[in-house]
């Protein structure tokens, strides 16, 4: 049978390898519009740090048995009833017409910037998710100053990122904290003192209106008439998916803009699946459709689709929404769900933040971690972590999205038992810790026959 | 109610911490031959490496309301069916007698020398377990060489440390191979490689039988009759559980020589726990009782066995003995059963391992990381994980450990979703690809219809 998958880039990368790996006998040919196959567009932030050269971040075409991989190639219908699509060909401008006996729809998210933003001018103002995104950026760094709009992760890192390579930086958040979908007000704090400690101006609570003016000299204009100057401006206002082809297609998508999929990542349409950015998955902790927009969903749900499109019965757990950002001296991150959305969710949260030190202070550069827990009142079950450290904060957060995906209590958190070597953690663990104190927080709450004050 | 615990180690502060947060009104007694109350154990090794000093290692007597930590008291004796014990006050020599509604026996382990090896002389002869015997060591390392017997996580750790020092170094196995108790074949060739390279001479499938001579000069002589001569000698010939005043009690022993206890850390008298090295402990994988003479195990051991002294109702899960050594370059550890283990348990192991780049590869510094996984053949139960690399071991074997504790297959560590960020992982985590590869071993054995050759 031939598979067909749309988009070379993380999910899409992944279907193909699940479908060549399953042990049926299935071609894989994989079309994607890029010139080059596949790239890493989270290594991007840092290129633009100085970290890894840009160059670096573009892959040559993966080649296996059974594989094809057609780049400059732009699918521009699909026909679901006849399984065949139609591409260009972007090099010759011809036409490309492809049967296939099941399709992986990867096609990715791209950039969103809000309708209450108007852009005037665009010369000096970007965004950041492609490699000749980055070489734009880089290359407008000599202009000395940059406006980052948009408070969450990207904008986060490229702000950080530009401070790093010496810029004058100021980032701008419509609400009074970085990373509200991200974090808590406690954890966004610990961010907010780190950016300002290296250097980085932030405009907290400030809603961007208006952008103008060209390269060199670019002005943002905030809801209350404030302009701030810069050399240039990134757009970090998130991503959407990029489902117009699905849409085309009569393919259902879902409230959230992403192709409706089940747990097996199929798509409305006979044959056709859908993973990475373009899906709306299920969020494992609310069970609700969410967009994930997450490298690392993205290679789980690519994996799952190619599995299926091959004759597999793969189902997909549903994502915890892992995420973490370094920022040098600060990582931060988290899994599942803030105790701000799970009160959203009506899951009545409780809710510890402890900060512990990372291992015996006698050690040099013993640092502190932060760790939020979030669970549900009642049995426990964990359903968000928090943390923020300088060190080992991605070793927690895996541990934590292992426990949030598999339904743990914060109570099973106590039984975990750690690798343990001073030199490296304490014999507490953070994790420990802060199951204690939400343990002692439920403890009071039932004493009380009622949630304790926050 | 009063709980008394005998031992300040880690198991006996977790107990004494757990009483006293139980709830209920209850005051704790800590009684501890030491002339302090509590030190870092696991920190004497980098005492001698230099990393830290060793008088950072000993710790203030613990406070809190209803906690009393004697100090410079050993107890001599408990009358179970009294619930009163008598000890000696070794600073004045007087008696003290002592009651108790409930008893948690922490008395630890003690360096274990095997029959088979005399000691003939014993002023530069040293075994490591309190900060007295790292000073002791310490002050012999200007004699310039030392020979370390046994190559356990131990010997390995003492031998890598002295040699960080500038000594010769040599380390005797009885095995042909290092760490043989606690990695497999694969596993062990990397340490050794290591080992060897940082300029530790190894003597593997050597059983040293005596050891003669006075600091300066000591001679260890192996059942083939050949002689490792150094200034001093260090036995690293494992640990036992010092449970005399426990046999003494009538408390009844299991077959390893630890005080046998049921899931709630209840030993066979009425109202008398036992937690940390001193206790026998399930091993979650086999469901048998195993000594795991470990710093995270005699943590929660002794938690749960502190919660149960105070009236509460906890159980222990069994433990995985997660276990880490820090040599700088490497980092090795392991979680649950070997796959020779598993093999002599009758499990009928599946095991793959594979070398992964630890982050993509143009980030500088990046490294690799070997990760072994053995699951059950069948369902792919996930019974054991082995790594080494030079960073981030300890968090791959904190999710590897919170996996097997709860019984997760090898095709469920795929829907594990990590943190992701290229400057700290890759996005195809080392667990995956370790997963991905027993997977298609179990399949491969499927088509045929029988296991695979190694």
């Amino acid at each position: 049978m031939r598979v067909v998958v749309v988009g070379c880039g993380v999910a899409g990368a992944a279907a193909a390898r699940a479908a060549l790996a399953s042990g049926g006998r299935c071609s894989v040919l994989v079309l994607e519009k890029r010139r080059y196959a596949a790239y890493h567009p989270c290594s991007l932030i840092d290129a633009i740090a100085g970290d890894v050269p840009l160059s670096a971040l573009v892959e040559g075409t993966p080649g296996a048995a059974g594989l094809e991989v057609r780049t400059a190639t732009l699918v521009e219908e699909v026909d679901v009833g006849g399984r065949r699509l139609t591409a260009r060909d972007l090099r010759t401008g011809g036409r490309v017409e492809v049967e296939y006996d099941a399709l992986v729809l990867a096609t990715g998210s791209k950039p969103h910037v809000p309708r209450g933003l108007r852009v005037e001018d665009s010369s000096g103002v970007f965004t950041l998710k492609t490699v000749e995104d980055a070489e734009r950026i880089l290359s407008a760094c000599k202009h000395g100053s940059a406006v980052v709009v948009g408070g969450g992760p990207v904008g986060v890192e490229v702000a950080h990122a530009l401070r790093r390579r010496g810029l004058r930086v100021t980032l701008l958040e419509a609400l009074p904290r970085l990373l509200p979908g991200r974090l808590d007000a406690e954890l966004s704090r610990l961010v907010e003192d780190f950016l300002r400690a290296e250097g980085v101006e932030l405009a907290l609570g400030r809603a961007a209106v208006e952008v103008r003016g060209d390269l060199g000299d670019v002005a943002v204009t905030d809801s209350g008439g404030a302009t701030f100057r810069a050399g240039f401006v990134v757009l970090a206002t998130g991503f959407k998916p990029d489902a117009a082809l699905a849409r085309d297609a009569g393919l259902e998508l879902g409230s959230l803009g992403g192709v409706r999929v089940d747990d097996r990542m199929r798509a409305s349409g006979e044959a056709v699946y859908a993973a990475g950015d373009v899906a709306e998955v299920r969020n494992a902790v609310t069970g609700k459709p969410m967009l994930a927009l997450s490298a690392s969903v993205a290679s789980i749900t690519g994996r799952v689709a190619g599995a299926n499109a091959a004759g597999g019965d793969e189902a997909f757990r549903g994502a915890v929404r892992s995420w973490i950002v370094s920022l040098g001296g600060l990582r931060v991150g988290a899994v599942g769900l803030t105790e701000g959305e799970a009160a959203r969710e009506g899951l009545d949260p409780m809710a510890a933040t402890v900060t512990v030190q990372e291992r015996p202070p006698f050690y040099p550069g013993a640092g502190w971690v932060t760790v939020k827990l979030v669970a549900e009142a009642g049995e426990g079950r964990l359903i968000g972590v928090q943390a923020a450290g300088r060190g080992g904060v991605d070793g927690l957060l895996n541990v934590a999205s292992l426990a949030v995906l598999r339904g743990a209590t914060v109570r099973d958190l106590l039984h975990f038992e750690h690798a343990y070597a001073p030199s490296l953690s304490d014999l507490h663990h953070p994790l420990h810790a802060a199951a204690e104190a939400v343990l002692r927080r439920m403890a009071h709450a039932r004493r009380q026959g009622a949630e304790p004050a926050a």
